[in-house]
């Protein structure tokens, strides 16, 4: 249900790019009691005039291996819990590919149980 | 008003993906009360390190053909309206392309009417 | 915060995407109270198969140099500043870059500030 979309920039490797959602969904997971087999993840590669920036808002210095992460998933998590997704993703992804956490970008998205089909035409979670 | 995306193992023909755009909007038309000419999708193809789906979870076998659809409209539309969206969705999509229904995959955020723009810097569905 | 997507038809100059993030960026700033440096965008390339809009739904003409935009960012900003928001990007995007306004198609995501990460694990807006 988590539907993960991950922007990077172009020229990575295969086997990095499997590393990154890797450690995202393993983080969703661990930290966000979201089930093992639910993982469905789009990754995409842009070159530098189509993924863009800032290398410093915030105070955090960002470099072109920024991930750009957009997670939509079930609306209802504490506030807690979404700290803990943050900081487990960043830590994940710098432990298994080493990243740095600086450059991890997340948004979510939380939308009702209702809105997701499995397949089958079915609303699975729907009450 | 639906933004529609579509994500798909890259691949299929030119006039597959038509019939797939064809099916998710003609679906919406006859199961969601959006207007016939409300028509805006985005189809991304994307190989094998790049589409990522679990290919059992909650006991739905999917294949490489399988669609990640998520579609961006308007809040407000009942459990039911969208559970016959679903319906119509797979169901279109199997008689018109043959695909799998277990491989339609999808998603809705809803977002206020006044978050449109349809052009000319209007919020053309604001009261 | 803006996690901003533009889509366009392929074809396009380095130059002209760079003049389109720049407008749609420096509008969110002057319409939005977004910060300056607060700039996170994905600019992707469709062709004619991959990105389907309606050429004149709700009596809008659009062309192939259409802009599908999706903004997502902070909730509760009031009507008026959507107005204002919208009315810029497609006021700017025309004067920078001689896009005609009915080309200029906008959606918006509103999340809570608590669902951002900018970086080392951290939900930066949470309060």
């Amino acid at each position: 249900m988590p539907l993960v979309r991950i922007s990077l920039r172009a020229g990575k490797s295969a086997d990095y790019k499997r590393k990154i959602g890797d450690a995202v969904h393993h983080a969703l997971v661990e930290a966000a009691n979201v089930p093992p087999l639910d993982r469905f993840q789009i990754i995409t590669e842009h070159d530098e005039t189509a993924l863009i920036y800032d290398a410093q808002y915030l105070d955090i210095k960002r470099t072109d291996d920024i991930l750009l992460i957009q997670i939509s998933f079930n609306q209802g998590r504490a506030l807690e819990i979404k700290k803990a997704l943050f900081a487990r993703i960043a830590g994940l992804l710098h432990d298994e590919t080493g990243i740095r956490k600086e450059d991890v970008f997340i948004g979510l998205i939380e939308v009702p149980p209702e809105n997701w089909s499995f397949g089958n035409g079915e609303a699975q979670y729907a009450k």
